[in-house]
């Protein structure tokens, strides 16, 4: 294997074995040593991966959201020929907790999201992914508006962002057990049946 | 002053020292140390208050719910005789973190969710919290359609939860700041318009 991709694939390894120890033990479970554990590496090789703890928490944030790309992008492939509606409900299905990568997932972002309130470094990587995928959004509905699959008076930009938003809300509320996935994605294609004709 | 009323008086003291602490410094900072010292009280009074720390974290996230409902009540005090649709909008602007309470609200509320993950009794206070603030939205605009105030076609039991979660959504993407309270008030806006007649 050469040494770049090497170093790399370690690296994710220790990124995934920070998300589990989140997603089932809390942030405050997220030590050098718990890490270490988890990914089944020496405290030292995770010392010798990343140079301290927020250069491994940073690379952790930035990786998860390579990892939920790749799950849309195999998503997509599933549905083979998917039409524009199907590809943004596919989007805000995949932020939703609905199965053990999505939970795990969620409940990494929040803990990231609690030390960004504190550490601006993690307001700028959470931001730049917010606003990608924001921007992802509104694309694609402008696209399905071009395409005349959006129904009559939709202003795509602001139903973009109410769309995206109430996928977000919705997150920590089905965490808790407020909502199940079937609750939530009947709120969410009521929405697309009135935006899309 | 009443030993009942005293003692209330102190935990919600405390209650306010562990929101300060956790809005500024993040919920790492949370100690009985950390606390104290913002509350200017001692770690004995603390712990003379408070059981253990589960117990003072609970109490502050039950008043926390209280602090929300008392400051609402000022702002429809503030409106006068409000229409349903400025109610509605009053209580979605109120938990978007636009000022100082809402935003120390908003991060302490990221906070208990993060510990809600992993501790079922942070769950049911919050799952219970928000089961009546979508309760109370869905009963809003049933009474508002009873008045003939919603437009033809609404769903008001889909749309009080479309907006609820889109406000909820709104929340930490206003944290790190990647909207502006106009921004997002922009958004909710376009929905009551839509909702509204």
């Amino acid at each position: 294997m050469p040494k770049q991709v090497d170093r790399y694939e370690r690296r994710r390894r220790i990124a995934e074995a920070i998300f589990e120890v989140i997603g089932s033990r809390g942030f405050q479970a997220v030590s050098l040593r718990d890490v270490a554990a988890q990914a089944g590496v020496s405290m030292g090789s995770v010392q010798h991966y990343f140079g301290s703890k927020d250069e491994m928490l940073l690379f952790a944030l930035g990786y998860m959201r390579e990892r939920v790309l790749t799950r849309l992008q195999a998503e997509l492939e599933k549905l083979g020929n998917p039409s524009r509606r199907e590809v943004v409900r596919a989007a805000m299905r995949l932020m939703l907790p609905i199965d053990e990568p999505s939970r795990q997932e969620a409940r990494v972002n929040g803990a990231f999201y609690s030390l960004a309130t504190v550490t601006p470094a993690y307001a700028d990587i959470l931001r730049d992914g917010y606003a990608r995928l924001l921007t992802t959004s509104r694309m694609q509905l402008r696209e399905a508006a071009a395409a005349g699959e959006i129904a009559d008076g939709i202003d795509t930009d602001s139903e973009a962002a109410a769309l995206f938003f109430a996928t977000q809300g919705l997150i920590g509320p089905m965490l808790i057990g407020l909502f199940s996935a079937e609750d939530a994605l009947a709120v969410l294609d009521h929405q697309l049946d009135r935006i899309f004709r």
